[in-house]
């Protein structure tokens, strides 16, 4: 017997303290990390669990602040030493930014343990972390039926080996364009598509931030649009967001149909278009569903050609 | 009394012979400028008129492939001279290109005339030539009901002054991205679209090469596709391709409705996607109805939520 609050998502992922300078503004000491912005995302949708690691530094605050999304946060260790940072600084137009700084601190030792009460949850994202760590925690999944993965350039780089085996096991792979021209070695994006399907998944979205995303599987292909935001105020999460709130609403559908998986994107990018309207979870923070099915609405405006 | 055969579209622009060098090939002597490849995609939809210039060197055999789409050459001069070279280098990804010469030629002191017969023609593109001469063909044409504009930076920079002057004289104003935020002083696409909406056309369209296209009018906002193409051979004359389609769908249509403008847009699309998978004209000249009936409807698949 299975009940509402069961979990039927987690996600494992990264959990920091950042600092941010945009052109208008810098801020310091926000929660940050993909963990926060993905399960705040797909909170809107479901009751998803959270895995992850903070050091013993990691702010009262900022856990009342998380908790307030309803995410179950069992799965999220405290030990001893300094929560992962990183700082960033976006140029004037906010699409390209530069590290500042990175450092792990407990996140270097992190070895994610998947609480009894997520493991028969069927559907999962693996966010982007060590692709070993992905490897080890999915192993605990044993109720895994649908499985996301996220990654990022530098593990295609540095750990491309373990990478390949754990998006075997994996249904769907999310990468940029860019991380999905240097995965495959294509550079046109369906023969990219192609090359990434023929390493397991039977999905792939390739994400084109302000251009939307690409949903590739053996039955065809969707263009997912973006949302197109008014005023970016900080754009670190979107693709968090992003991935968070597509895997809340299937979790919440209970089901990975090709129209489940083409709906999930539209409400993804329209939670991720409010999330970088400010910084940190503050917008998320004062967003309603009411809001996300108006601004829903108003995207099928935007992609439908009758009138 | 209008039959038939009365021309509804016509469009300026400019005639070239082209060099093309890519990662694969390099051709020399081909027909390019935008006005082959604009009234070659007009005319799957349309009759067509071209105004434009060639000079004296102007190869019989283009002309005669050129007349194969069945449009009217009845408004291109041939005048003692030589005709408009161009010649440009890609790079590997097909995306940025290297304008390696320009000769004007004949097209330095072209003086466009409009024929009798395309005086009446409601749809009219100007296409990307000299500010001036777009309002002076532009003050010929009695008949005119839709106008629309192409431009490019060039005119932004040295001739802003008349550009605006032509843009306040038109309904439809199409630029790329870069050209859109040059032109308003904005960067966020929807703030530059309120800029030039403010200018005086009645809908903007904002062209963002693979990454398709966005149509802004008072009404409100269509997020148009690109069609995903499998291998570009030569993108030169995408957008004039785009454009002209565009306009021969709406000029067929004969109205301007929103929803014959986002239709519009996906057969703009979709012939465009044709049009870069050869050199030149040439795909073109293989290209029937119904191949550009069977895309589009897989295209409308690719951007539909329900299943």
């Amino acid at each position: 017997m299975t009940n509402e609050r069961d979990i039927k998502l987690w996600i494992v992922g990264s959990i920091g303290i950042d600092d941010i300078k945009t052109r208008a503004e810098k801020r310091t000491e926000l929660l940050g990390g993909s963990l926060p912005f993905s399960t705040a995302a797909a909170s809107f949708f479901t009751r998803v669990g959270a895995v992850g690691v903070v050091g013993s530094d990691f702010p009262e605050s900022f856990d009342q602040r998380w908790r307030k999304f309803g995410a179950d946060l069992s799965g999220v260790q405290q030990v001893q030493g300094a929560t992962f940072r990183w700082s960033g600084a976006y140029d004037e137009n906010m699409i390209e930014r530069e590290t500042l700084k990175t450092e792990l601190g407990v996140f270097a030792n992190f070895k994610p343990k998947l609480p009894q009460s997520y493991q028969q949850a069927p559907f999962v994202l693996l966010g982007n972390i060590q692709p070993e760590l992905q490897l080890h925690v999915l192993r605990q999944a044993k109720g895994a039926r649908f499985v996301a993965l996220d990654t990022m350039n530098l593990w295609i780089d540095i750990a491309r080996p373990a990478l390949l085996k754990v998006i075997k096991k994996v249904n769907l792979l999310t990468v940029n364009d860019s991380e999905a021209r240097m995965l495959s070695g294509q550079w046109n994006m369906r023969a990219c598509a192609a090359e990434l399907l023929k390493m397991g998944p039977s999905h792939v979205i390739i994400k084109r931030g302000e251009h939307g995303a690409l949903l590739f599987s053996r039955k065809g292909l969707f263009i997912a649009p973006a949302y197109p935001v008014e005023q970016v105020v900080d754009p670190t999460g979107a693709g968090d967001s992003y991935a968070g709130a597509f895997m809340g609403y299937l979790a919440q559908r209970g089901r990975a149909s090709e129209q489940a998986l083409r709906e999930a994107l539209l409400y993804a990018a329209v939670v991720a278009s409010f999330g970088v309207e400010g910084f940190s979870l503050d917008c998320f923070e004062r967003l309603t569903f009411a809001q996300i099915e108006r601004r829903m609405k108003q995207m099928l405006k935007m992609i439908s050609v009758g009138s």
